[in-house]
């Protein structure tokens, strides 16, 4: 069904207050789970909230604040306290900018969190204050490391956000030869895999969800996404992350942003930037092949086009699901928020 | 023929010098090119020695000091004033390294060179100090944007490097589908390129190495690898290369260096980092596959092995013609390295 943005930020923002989550909490997630559906990332959008719900009733709450356990003029790092993310990624990055604004360049590390959500979000951010940042985040073990079988890194995206006299240039990629929210959407739906993206449990090629998640995702380009994989993985234990994180706890999120003023005179930088975009966009296709685009190029054209139609699709059957969980009051239908403010 | 290690470096240092580089540039040279040859890496060892000779040559000596143009406490910006890069960023490691130990973290970026060669070679000097690095290089326009027949992109090459109790853990690719010098090598050779690796001038796929000279090589994996190319090229223009350089010139070198110890202890740190290693290589091999091997074990080996054997194999027509630009006199048979200090 078709929702206007408002509705849909309302709605993903209730599941959120319900959930557990006080009002400005929610009002981050819901923002990012609606960045997710105008970029037409769907199952990264309100589908999302479904699992983020089934998360935290099937955890408890073990939530502690947010905490800084070691700063300096040029870092920080958080203990993210099992908060979700989106929350915890949020508040590193704008510590991330100030300090990168303030000193030049700083690191901020976040550990002890889970689904960070796209990392573009967060070099978006950054980009818009005017800095270049390189951003991961690692996740359990769900991937196989090339040449194995059996999981041993998360999916763990990572992501570099530059600022120019154009569009900021936006490149996040996943290093996993599939997503965890696509194999999870298959079994849903009772589809098959692609080949080769995936292993059972047995160490078998397989093209059944359920086995793969039972098993291991496949890295994504042999050796050298592999090897990408293993980097990401060691940032988010530079972050704090344990070697190999448990199911959905224990993720890593590490930030470094910078001023281009470091380097000489900043419309300098943001001028190259452009241009050097607009040379790639201008590289003579293959024969029959459309326009060669930048990186986020297909992302922002699709944003702009559902912020001024003011209106995205989603399944019936998702505004029902998540309609009953909006419904739920947080003080009985799911676990206390300890120490958060009270809710909305 | 078989070189000791001694005579072969002793040969790469001589030829650095007959081409017009002081003893101690001479030397930082020669280690480079002598550590690709014992990491089985030939194209980029003695052989790389004549491509040096030979573009030292083709443009004559435009060298001008290398200089400190912009610094602060967590920063620097170098111009390279065209010379090689194998000094350039040693050097820019070197100030990184020196300033992220003061200050925690720290950007370096150098403008105007050629040929940085094995950028592990960097990160494993920003290792053995303790330090996690993040390094990036582009190069001239050889390289076409995934999508595209017409070069927009260096070979741009990027590196992270990490600390451990164990060995460092070293990450080096490049992200087109073929090296620069294995295309020189082949066209040398009379050799055909692998498929799906080259376009031509006109932009049809190609297999003749002079014909992908002409043209522009493959971006590595697909849009993925394309888009991580483009991020080095700009961070290349952040350190000072212009968007597009020229032919073997203008090149940019970027490197960011952290202590771990920034975000808890730091033998906390090198110990998950050894843990996840051992975790890694553990995983279940896929059937009738050997061992799982994390990144940089094989080049660690062979550099082992053949300092055990304190011999490296050369074909011995290499050992001719450098030994015939060894015994030039620099004064006379290389242009003169104005500004540098005396020759050996």
């Amino acid at each position: 069904m078709r929702l206007t943005i408002g509705e849909a930020r309302g709605l993903a923002t209730r599941v959120m207050t319900a959930v557990g989550h006080d009002i400005a909490d929610a009002q981050i997630i819901g923002e990012h789970l609606m960045d997710c559906e105008l970029r037409g990332l769907p199952y990264g959008g309100l589908a999302r909230a479904i699992s983020i719900a089934e998360r935290m009733e099937r955890s408890g709450d073990g939530r502690r604040p947010i905490r800084v356990v070691q700063e300096s003029a040029v870092s920080a790092r958080l203990d993210g306290g099992d908060h979700i993310g989106y929350i915890v990624a949020y508040r590193a990055t704008q510590m991330a900018i100030d300090k990168a604004q303030a000193a030049g360049i700083a690191v901020v590390g976040a550990s002890d969190t889970w689904y960070t959500g796209m990392l573009s979000y967060y070099a978006e951010m950054a980009a818009a204050s005017g800095l270049v940042s390189v951003i991961a985040s690692n996740a359990s073990p769900w991937v196989a490391p090339y040449g194995a079988t059996e999981g041993r890194l998360g999916t763990n995206p990572i992501c570099f956000g530059f600022p120019s006299t154009e569009d900021p240039i936006i490149f996040d990629i996943g290093t996993s030869a599939i997503m965890h929210a696509e194999v999870t959407l298959a079994r849903r739906l009772g589809a098959e895999l692609p080949e080769g993206v995936a292993f059972d449990g047995d160490g078998l090629a397989t093209r059944d969800p359920a086995a793969a998640l039972a098993g291991a995702f496949a890295a994504w380009g042999g050796h050298k996404g592999s090897g990408l994989a293993v980097v990401v993985q060691l940032l988010g234990i530079l972050a704090g992350s344990p070697p190999i994180p448990p199911e959905l706890a224990g993720f890593g999120y590490l930030i470094v942003a910078l001023r281009p003023g470091l380097m000489g005179a900043t419309q300098t930088f943001l001028q190259n930037a452009a241009s050097f975009a607009s040379a790639v966009r201008s590289a003579r296709p293959i024969a029959g092949a459309p326009p060669v685009r930048m990186p986020f190029d297909r992302s922002r054209r699709e944003r702009q086009m559902r912020l001024a139609e003011n209106a995205i699709e989603v399944p019936g059957e998702l505004v029902t699901q998540l309609t009953r969980i909006a419904e739920r009051n947080p003080q009985s239908g799911s676990p206390p928020a300890g120490g958060e403010p009270g809710h909305s």
